[in-house]
């Protein structure tokens, strides 16, 4: 490994405009603003609706401290003429707009494709909806659960049918608008790398990201089985459809330990762990086929062991067994995990409202060039001088007459 | 939209090397592939083994000719000093490696940094693990199931504390490895970026992404919140922490239906709908954290009217009163949806083993250049003479003798 080491994130020189709000558009920007892009966000004075979700603290978001990080705060009322003038102008000094307003909207707004390119030809015009820019569904309400069950992952985070009376259940986070979000970042460099390269095209392109689709096509075998076998893919509550057992066990002091002892070894190491040595081998438990069929008898089985004993003895006695497994970490486990805490995937982050604000670290890691928390979320408008004066020349007397006209 | 059309995928020009297995760096090589660009993934002879996972005919992976599409399949005995010599030469002609073996193992194999940049110094070299190439902890057991644990999804992907004695749920497929995956690929293409750009500087880099950490960087507002004010985060079962309702409810057929009616009027209309308008602005129900506080016995009311009808009576109810609604899609709603279809997202694939497999489409949609399936998963070493005989420039015979000597 010689290669040298520079301090500057690996997106230092991009900079790109969101018009976005709640969680897809500005998780794709943050993604990018992390490894160093110059991210302006455009929000009215109200501010983002999600500086207001979460636990608060005087009015101010914690999550937000996180969820804005890196970011340069820009106010601009989108209704006026002269608000959506200064769009384009700082469009011309942009390599990306990123956007998650209703498809069409921009547009209707006149701030659509035709416009910005004019003010930008070679612009990556990325949109994150809830079903994409085109087709009849178009214009469905995007909602991030309802793209999450359309995309079939609410279907299948359920326990198995007929086993409780209670609906399938939400994974606690708006996990459809990150993955979204994270391919939209995806996209977004793919376009810039054939734009930008030496041997590239120069053009600009469109990156349109449907919250359904990125959810669809995580979802592996589910379409190929169904299509070709009319095998409708059902949920499987904790275990896995091919292996066992393999769950999370419940614990004498309320908490969950995962065991993963769906080998042949691993499941005798376990069963002998847990006293019942003589399932090694036996009809019904030989191999994994069996053992799956088997899965909530197992189940119960090393639940009755492990609800006997506190989490941390649990996880001794499968540490001495080599039995792979985890504590299910709550927040306060990935708090003080020292794996987390030696990459700086946990890290305290300074904030002026706040002190200091954990935070989760940057992903990826580049190691010669890493991304970097340079500031947490700012407040609203915080660089509406800096970025009016410096990147549109205006004077400080043009943006204050701006300000008490309510433009910005 | 004055773009010129061109037909070439967007990362036609990109030539990646796939040292992986299983799910997470195929996944990754996927996303690439569906954008163009040239993968060649290294088997062992048997075969990489997820091509035995899922529904099988006549010994063939289903899901296979989904997860390998667009890659060509080289056939290299890694063990041997000739099979990686031939890795080392073809490394030369890449820009990309990735892997997801155990951290370390490719360098004791003397395949690491340091042997593949003296073939390609300004290789772009992509790691994907459990939880990372450095720190502590970096071999622990790297199970999707146990990263996803200590990423904190599977703690929050349960009904709330007390309501089931049943444990978290999986998400039902591998979405850890999957999300590790398509960080893997975003992180690539911003290493591409620097490298290749006109202006940039030329290196190689590292792309260094764990599963667990990929998991933690979508947890929104877990660790702020845990830091700041020592909220532990917890499981809401089929809600939301922050509105009320939204949920699944069940259907006389047996299915279910998700409603997201959280707002002052969507609620209005729901209550009326269901009957119950009485309790539009009571006591209990008059904003969204009263209705929060309230959520089990309004999903009561709601599920008591919803299991009444059948699925299509309960959405065409819901649609006439203007009330956000969808099916908690399966694999057979997800196939025939027609935004799906108009979008290609679900497409009919030609496959020499199964006439068409149905697959989902490429994410994200590049309009101007879109991705393409120009072929279904390759049969094992499928491509074995076409590399080594154009790329590195062996003759057929050579090529033959590798074969006989297990080589290749």
């Amino acid at each position: 490994m010689n290669l040298p080491t520079t301090t500057r994130p690996v997106l230092s020189d991009l900079r790109v405009l969101e018009i976005g709000h709640f969680i897809a558009a500005p998780f794709c920007t943050r993604l990018l603003a992390d490894l160093g892009a110059d991210v302006i966000k455009i929000e009215p004075r109200s501010g983002d609706p999600v500086r207001q979700w979460g636990e608060m603290i005087e009015g101010r978001s914690l999550w937000w401290s996180m969820h804005g990080r890196n970011k340069r705060s820009l106010t601009l009322d989108l209704k006026s003429q002269k608000g959506r003038d200064l769009v384009v102008r700082l469009v011309a000094h942009c390599d990306v707009v990123v956007e998650n307003l209703r498809p069409g909207q921009l547009g209707r707004m006149g701030l659509g494709p035709d416009v910005l390119r004019r003010a930008r030809p070679d612009l990556i015009f990325a949109h994150v909806s809830g079903y994409g820019q085109t087709g009849p569904g178009r214009d469905r309400p995007a909602f991030g659960v309802i793209g999450e069950a359309v995309g079939g992952l609410r279907y299948l985070t359920n326990h198995p049918p007929g086993m409780v009376d209670l609906p399938p259940v939400r994974v606690g986070v708006s996990i459809g608008d990150s993955i979204a979000g994270l391919y939209a970042a995806f996209g977004i460099m793919t376009a810039l790398w054939q734009r930008d390269r030496a041997k590239g095209d120069g053009q600009g392109r469109t990156v349109d990201v449907a919250l359904s689709e990125s959810v669809l096509s995580m979802m592996e075998g589910m379409l190929p089985e169904y299509g070709a076998v009319g095998k409708i893919r059902e949920p499987m509550g904790g275990g896995l459809p091919t292996a066992a057992p393999s769950n999370a066990y419940p614990t004498a002091d309320g908490k969950w330990v995962l065991i993963a002892a769906n080998s042949e070894p691993l499941f005798a190491r376990l069963m002998k762990l847990i006293g019942k040595p003589e399932l090694i081998g036996a009809a019904g438990y030989a191999n994994n086929p069996e053992r799956v069929a088997n899965a909530p008898k197992l189940d119960q089985l090393i639940g009755d062991w492990s609800r006997r004993h506190e989490a941390d003895r649990v996880i001794a006695m499968l540490n001495d067994s080599d039995i792979p497994n985890s504590k299910v970490y709550t927040a306060a486990d990935c708090a003080a995990d020292p794996q987390y805490r030696a990459r700086g995937m946990v890290r305290d982050v300074p904030d002026k409202h706040f002190s200091t604000v954990l935070q989760a670290g940057i992903v990826p890691h580049i190691p010669e060039s890493p991304g970097t928390v340079r500031w947490p979320g700012p407040d609203i408008g915080e660089h509406n001088h800096e970025i009016l004066t410096q990147l549109l020349d205006l004077t400080p007397a043009e943006v204050e007459a701006l300000e008490k006209e309510g433009v910005v």
